[in-house]
């Protein structure tokens, strides 16, 4: 399919519709929707005028709620299995009606199940009435069906349809499950590509509010059954990449007693005749599973973060990757860690979610995500002189703003040809007070920040192991210490040198596919202005 | 190892301790308590009278903070690689000093690798001084320190030690990161096993408020690193063994702006101007990722109840293993996909966490975790009949109690011999509104608990996937309407039938393991009363 396909509302023959008959596409839906879904089926029976006449009765129909009655030898077939090999065999499938058009004595009709479609088609025969035929046409769009038909090879691609080489034409038509008529978007709206131009003012958007309020329909695109599958392989392959390397997995809590960061952009919580917060990081309890010798750990969980931003990539919940490692010498053992499984992600991606990386690009085009292997390092004197070389003004120790990260990510993508790169060597002052300094240089520090596509998703350090250390340099940073104690005391009975970072996944995921809001990449969002559905 | 080994404490040698030696240890290491350990360290440089004459100078004492100065191609050696292989080769091993005695002009220590220990002695020789093993003796116990020497068979095995066929003699000897002098608790104490008979005196408990307030050092012992070892693996063979089957993991939010369940036990969180809940379950989510399309899905993820119950098995955050699946005909598609996951989960760990279900077991004996393949499936009346049996009153529809299930689980294991099994059919008036009933008798629902060491562990059902008979039983349920209107509306687009279920991951751990209080398969607990660490 290519891309222009899926923009132009098409025909059951997989031909674009004139603009007249959508126009009496839209009628007919609308006049059905007029009368409740329930209510058109049973007149759809009556009116079939002589029941006695209906020799279809019995093959179609609005079956009773399902509730386990009985168990059955039938197998449904999935629609991605419908293929010339099948021709000619008669097969059970069910998906859902995704569009519908009743032309005289025969409905065209689309059956989706997740990503696939296939060209369905009832028509009046010997074994099909005129009054199955009016039924078909009358199911609303949405509803879940069963049906059987034999699967008959096209002559012609289907271009409208992911199986483009056959159709089922069907014998038996059941509502399992009816979607109301009138829906608050249409899942073909919501799945048209972005870039397309408007010509015929039938390009129809569905804003993201909409979509997040209805998201149970929203998620049923193409695109976004391809990103969260796509987002499950992220943390598939982050696991993977670091239980091969001796990592335990690991779950800390989310309720905690003391904010973990210094108290802003903390949400509280009433626990029980107390109070809580919600933990903003997983890192005291990483660490702590360190000097429990756990030497190498990782936790994927809800990260919380109260912050009143309403941008493109803030949420108030994510789901963070969290890692930490001991290490023996210097901590760039764990940055070589930390960017050959970002390495190992990319690689798995590219190589087991290629179809999902396409549906996603037929909606939301984007070019492909570049990376080298080893990654590349660079060093935060670098990332300044690059700066200052395109002209901006920048002094030594100044942390990178958000536009700085942005332009510096198309510096380093024109020069190295990369859309991951690892910044390290941030300066001390702009990093928190657990951060370890560099040994040659004390206004240098031992940490890093990764950039995808430009943007941070993962920023981490050689975190502070010695006790009295920490506390030196809390007292510099104005940290109230007995607010900290248990995090300073879970290094006063022997810990080893150690290094981390957190990763957001929704990040990941919105920049690995080269999307413009977080809001695309979570499934359930949270930001100030949103706490449902 | 034998079981015997781990109570008694040990001399250098491996034999046991005398009283006397064991009294005249506890005087030293008190001593040397009394000293500041830095102090201490420094004093045993100087007492070595001439400092001119410490040919050892340079091959041992406290290292600075590591602080990533320079890259070595130094290779440490892992204390469990130590073998009768590497007979006669120099090695580089980080490890805590486990334990330490001196005696005349040599000290034996015990170097401890997670749950790996090997035995070490550094001896006055002609590389080693006088200073150099009083510096060695000092050191405090916990500590993470460098020792360099050769690997050396011992003609007799080292009963003490995992390593037991060789020893390391020492040569250097470093100082990585120190632990105080004073430990809250020792971590040979909290490793000794529940089952010892106190014969000495020696036997020295810690208490479970000790344990959890110096987590840090309690999750040290051998029984803990296999406790979160194998806590992992069950997380990763329930990935494994739903993702064969096509499940897609999803991550649901925690924070929402309706409580789950009916609005009982759960905790608020302020949300900027306004309030929301702490999610008791992801059931909402999940279904809801069932009616947009993703047919069989998993999570797992903080699950949070605000239950005042300070049990042996509650705990007021926990980690969920989510499941939801859309079904073709009946229920029990969905039962078998679950029977059969928790088989490869018990499967998986027999098989890949031997070791760690040992280590387990020398501390805490259990028998070993039966089950059977298939699993067993009962009827809730095959239950009643059975407890019946066995003298208990109970009314057809009563629900089970806490020791009825317990008592249930024996009679299974005597009859079955099985400590896992599915209990179908409940009543359905002791589940939920959301609970499909039973098609052939009203007062019967298509919903299970299963079972492990008779301690629920799972509870599921089919869900009412038709919003008007949703509406219908949350009525009659007494539930306001208006507050799950988000709940039904999901299903008003077209939904197919599903069922799944709730697993906690605590309490698997835990009866797999035949433990006796949850707190100790969650690294950091939550309860009424502990927010910390």
């Amino acid at each position: 399919m290519t891309k222009g396909d899926e923009n132009v509302p098409l025909g059951p023959d997989g031909q674009p519709l004139s603009k007249k008959a959508l126009k009496k596409q839209a009628k007919e839906q609308e006049k059905a929707a007029k009368k409740s879904s329930k209510q058109a089926l049973e007149n759809a029976s009556k009116q079939s005028g002589d029941a006695e006449n209906d020799y279809s009765e019995g093959h179609y129909g609005k079956l009773p709620m399902l509730q386990s009655s009985e168990k059955t030898s039938r197998q449904l077939s999935r629609v991605k299995e419908l293929a010339p090999p099948l021709s000619g065999q008669n097969v059970w499938v069910r998906g859902r009606l995704h569009t519908s058009r009743a032309k005289g004595k025969q409905c065209f009709f689309v059956l989706r199940q997740q990503q696939y479609t296939v060209q369905c088609l009832v028509a009046v025969s010997d074994k099909v009435s005129k009054a199955m035929v009016k039924f078909c046409s009358l199911v609303n769009k949405e509803s879940i069906v069963d049906v059987h038909g034999h699967v008959q090879t096209s002559p012609q691609k289907i271009e409208g349809c992911t199986q483009q080489d056959v159709e089922l034409h069907v014998e038996e038509f059941f509502v399992v499950s009816s979607a109301e008529p009138r829906l608050p978007l249409q899942v073909e709206d919501a799945a048209r590509p972005d870039n397309e131009e408007d010509t015929e003012g039938l390009n129809i958007r569905v804003n993201q509010d909409t979509r997040l309020d209805n998201r149970v329909l929203d998620l049923r695109t193409p695109a976004n059954q391809a990103i969260y599958r796509l987002q499950a392989g992220v943390c598939s392959l982050f696991r993977e990449s670091l239980a091969s390397r001796g990592f335990v997995e690991i779950h800390t809590p989310k309720i905690i007693s003391a904010a973990s960061e210094g108290g802003a952009n903390v949400f509280e919580v009433s626990y029980f005749k107390g109070s809580a917060y919600l933990a903003q990081s997983p890192q005291l309890y990483k660490q702590m599973a360190i000097a429990a010798d756990f030497d190498k750990v990782f936790t994927i969980g809800a990260v919380f973060r109260a912050e009143d931003s309403n941008t493109h990539r803030h949420l108030c919940e994510f789901v963070g990757l969290d890692l930490e490692m001991a290490f023996d010498y210097h901590y760039h053992e764990v940055v070589d860690v930390i960017g050959q499984m970002f390495v190992d992600i990319f690689k798995g991606l590219r190589d087991r979610f290629a179809d999902e990386i396409a549906a996603v690009n037929r909606q939301y085009p984007a070019p492909p995500f570049k990376f080298l292997e080893p990654s590349l390092r660079l060093e935060f004197p670098e990332a300044v002189a690059m700066l200052r070389e395109a002209g901006v003004e920048i002094d030594d120790e100044d942390d990178l703003s958000t536009p700085n990260e942005k332009l510096l990510g198309r510096l380093v993508k024109a020069k190295y040809d990369t859309d991951f790169y690892i910044l390290d060597k941030y300066p001390l002052k702009v990093r928190p007070f657990y951060t370890m300094p560099d040994p040659h240089d004390p206004k240098v520090s031992n940490s890093y920040d990764m950039f995808m596509r430009g943007e941070e998703i993962l920023s981490g350090a050689q975190r502070i192991h010695d006790p009295e250390f920490l506390t030196e340099r809390a007292k510099e940073h104005g940290v109230d210490i007995s607010k900290i104690k248990a995090y300073i005391d879970s290094f006063r009975y022997g810990a080893p040198p150690h290094a981390g970072g957190g990763i957001g996944l929704e990040r990941v995921t919105m920049l690995y596919l080269g999307l413009d809001n977080i809001r695309k990449t979570s499934m359930f969002p949270r930001d100030p202005k949103r706490l449902t559905p």
